[in-house]
């Protein structure tokens, strides 16, 4: 072959050695990440001033890419996984996630058939199963009864531009709420559908029946079709939840699919007693959520179910000779392949397997409840300060405030707690209304965690106040 | 609060010692993944019957999780890593990818705005522009010197349907050659184009110029928008290579985008001398390629390129109020959530990085080329076969051959090969004809396994002949 038999590959002992050492210093991280400052203090572009320009001609060892990880890597890292992460909503992860993540990328199987990994479709079909009944969905979700059934999507945005594509045959225009997340929006307009968005009942940001009614109306006067309306439990702004049982008549009065959207909240469903910011789901064509962000699995990892998986696969399924095999022609497997826009999968079943077992159901709802607790407590010390007004009601683990004086005052506000280097929260808007937003859901955040943060909200109003 | 102290999380201590034992489950899994079966003997169900129908209520110990490795798992697992693995396209990986990924789930960040972890875009950035001159790429697709860029996607569907969303504003046909890959069709669909499969040259099976101008002037004549043709460099039936040199010319002279699918032979491009199937590139305005095909890298890990990065902003850009901040702002930064259909992203940059200093330039090419030779040499042994002939030529590392006396011999042979458990290849078809793909480039395939696989060949076709 005139080539040198010279290998450039970590062998397995090569492979144990650095493992240990990678896992070390996780557990390192693990336990110095609290003391971390949560968000990096650098320019734009001083961490690619740190690597060279090319690409290195000869490999170097191991040691120093991992003495990269402080050098290079952790000066530039927004710790998402610090316990004072009350930004965006969590990105929360947990030990056995982090492991699954690591076996399955050992194990190296591209699920995109049955064929190509039976184990990695089977243990998916049964975790998104199992997470029916732990979210109180109905079971025709399920792939054991059907007609529906789930998939692990990458992200919520992933799930919702793909509900919009298959709803694209019931019409040309999308409504959600002007709360709806972003991706709604532009899922809808990536599909090629035209969007409205519906303006919200005062004080609760949800959407209005009524006002999606007309807006269905309107547009059927114009000779456009109405497609689908997306509803949110627990929209990004203020966490608003929007009526699914009333939007769920509108949609059966005109033929729109019903989407959901509950992935942050979603999770929250784990708990009986929130159930009831869900009711009407029975009756929806599609609900998604991410156990990516508050559930301890790894991003990413979303879920999206569909009430009836026909019109997905009629949608979505082909098969070209290179993928025909005896399995799939039997028509006795599923092949995931047909549930997503890509064709390729990892196998991200086996996280959400390795979490559930080791929290077991009993330990998700308990940390669960608990983030909530801490957003109640919170919610109520908001209520009690003479300077902090609330700009929607608390949101399962979610507090959206502003501070009285106005705009000016709220970003000083947000800029002195994330300036402690301790928490970090998101400054946004309501129309012209400046507000914070306190997401409560990291894996390590306990009551230590929101009482640093509100020391630091009483601190910084007692002293603007004399100004 | 209510609630009781009681925690389900898994301690930095624990965490250290489970990890560990992973890490050594993962270095024998190494070790012995050359003598498990490629191909599990499991009935469709059969590993979901392993588990309970239920979630668990309580926790399980993280012992009884890592037992079901071998006891649920492995059973049911298609062994894309064994060296024996000729199957589809290789996805294949390495030690440092590996390790990567356990340190991207570590740090458990999101990186969908440059702010939300600095490091993580700009490290993306670096490595894909390091990757332009690794294949050799025109300059201006890197970041560096502009105006396109690259950004990791999941897959090469991913990208490819990307494409066709942007491409949209320029018409309403997608043109792509009956030899394309299924994503190139599904993705041009989803897009919501119309697609034109053209026929493909004799023995070659590759794009013709001719008839994509032919039926461009067609689509024009019935007043449709010719909006984007679709070049592979190697595609998923035989490897074979289109001129993108001659399709540029059609292209320009028509106004289409011109998109290269390389999802599998763009790693071949690390080597100048296969630099020749990807003359004219620099004409071209996106190109897409798979590391985690061919390139040691764990799926997921596509680079999708833009020769200007316009289009593709103005088709996706837009901030709501939550995901405003002063870096953003600024416009000094990238946000490559500009630059997917998803919102959230992985910290993929760091396993293609450690892929590229752990092997330096020089392994990658030197692995690269064995696969190469290996083929080539495979290619010289069917030649010489009276029982075999090729379908099509060696293209790059695959070898596409089937046996003399037909379909049902070829089908036999293919189904020998793949019961001996320690080779796999795919059995496809080109219209009627029914063929064999040996697609080498799994990390661990040397001249012992293609050997063990030409014995099985040789050994199948004399029991064969008699019949």
């Amino acid at each position: 072959m005139g080539l040198s038999d010279e290998s450039f590959h970590m062998d397995p002992d090569e492979f144990r050695r650095h493992g240990h050492a990678v896992v070390d210093w996780i557990a390192d991280y693990m336990e110095r990440v609290g003391e971390l400052p949560v968000t990096p203090d650098v320019a734009p572009g001083e961490i690619a001033a740190r690597l060279p320009a090319q690409a290195p001609e000869e490999p170097e060892d191991f040691a120093a890419i991992l003495r990269d990880l402080d050098e290079i890597v952790l000066p530039g890292i927004t710790h998402w996984q610090s316990p004072g992460w009350f930004a965006y909503f969590p990105a929360n992860t947990s030990g056995p996630s982090i492991l699954a993540e690591l076996a399955a990328a050992g194990l190296g199987v591209q699920g995109m058939l049955w064929a190509t990994s039976p184990a990695c479709t089977e243990i998916e079909l049964r975790v998104v199963d199992w997470l029916v009944e732990l979210l109180g969905l109905p079971r025709h979700f399920t792939h054991a009864d059907g007609p529906g059934g789930g998939s692990i999507q990458m992200s919520a945005s992933d799930a919702t531009h793909l509900v919009h594509v298959v709803a694209r045959g019931r019409g040309d225009v999308a409504y959600c709420s002007d709360q709806a997340h972003a991706s709604v929006a532009r899922g809808a307009r990536i599909a090629g559908l035209e969007v409205r968005k519906l303006a919200t009942t005062p004080h609760a940001y949800a959407l209005d029946p009524g006002v999606l009614r007309r807006a269905v109306l309107e547009d059927l006067d114009r000779g456009l079709r109405p497609a689908i309306v997306t509803s949110a439990i627990g929209t990004t702004g203020t966490g608003a939840v929007d009526p699914i049982d009333a939007i769920a008549d509108v949609a059966q009065e005109h033929g729109l699919w019903h989407h959901v959207d509950a992935a942050w909240a979603g999770s929250a469903m784990v708990l009986a007693e929130q159930r009831v910011h869900q009711r009407g789901v029975e009756r929806v064509d599609s609900y998604t959520f991410n156990p990516h962000k508050w559930l301890f699995t790894n991003f990413d990892c979303n879920v999206l179910w569909w009430a009836d998986r026909a019109p997905l696969l009629d949608t979505l399924s082909d098969t070209p000779p290179y993928l025909r095999n005896a399995a799939s022609d039997s028509g006795a497997v599923t092949d995931l392949r047909d549930w997503q826009v890509p064709l390729g999968r990892r196998f991200r079943a086996l996280k959400l397997w390795w979490v559930l077992r080791s929290y077991g159901a009993r330990g998700l709802r308990h940390h669960v409840a608990e983030h909530i607790a801490l957003a109640t407590d919170l919610a109520a010390r908001v209520d009690g300060h003479p300077a902090l007004a609330h700009v929607a009601p608390r949101s399962f683990a979610l507090v959206s405030f502003r501070h009285v004086d106005g705009n000016a005052a709220t970003d000083a506000l947000a800029a002195a707690i994330n300036a402690t280097g301790h928490s970090q929260v998101t400054a946004s808007a309501l129309g012209d209304t400046r507000f914070i937003r306190v997401s409560i859901g990291q894996t390590h955040t306990t009551a230590v965690h929101v009482d640093r943060l509100w020391d630091t909200i009483t601190g910084a109003t007692a002293r603007a106040a004399p100004r």
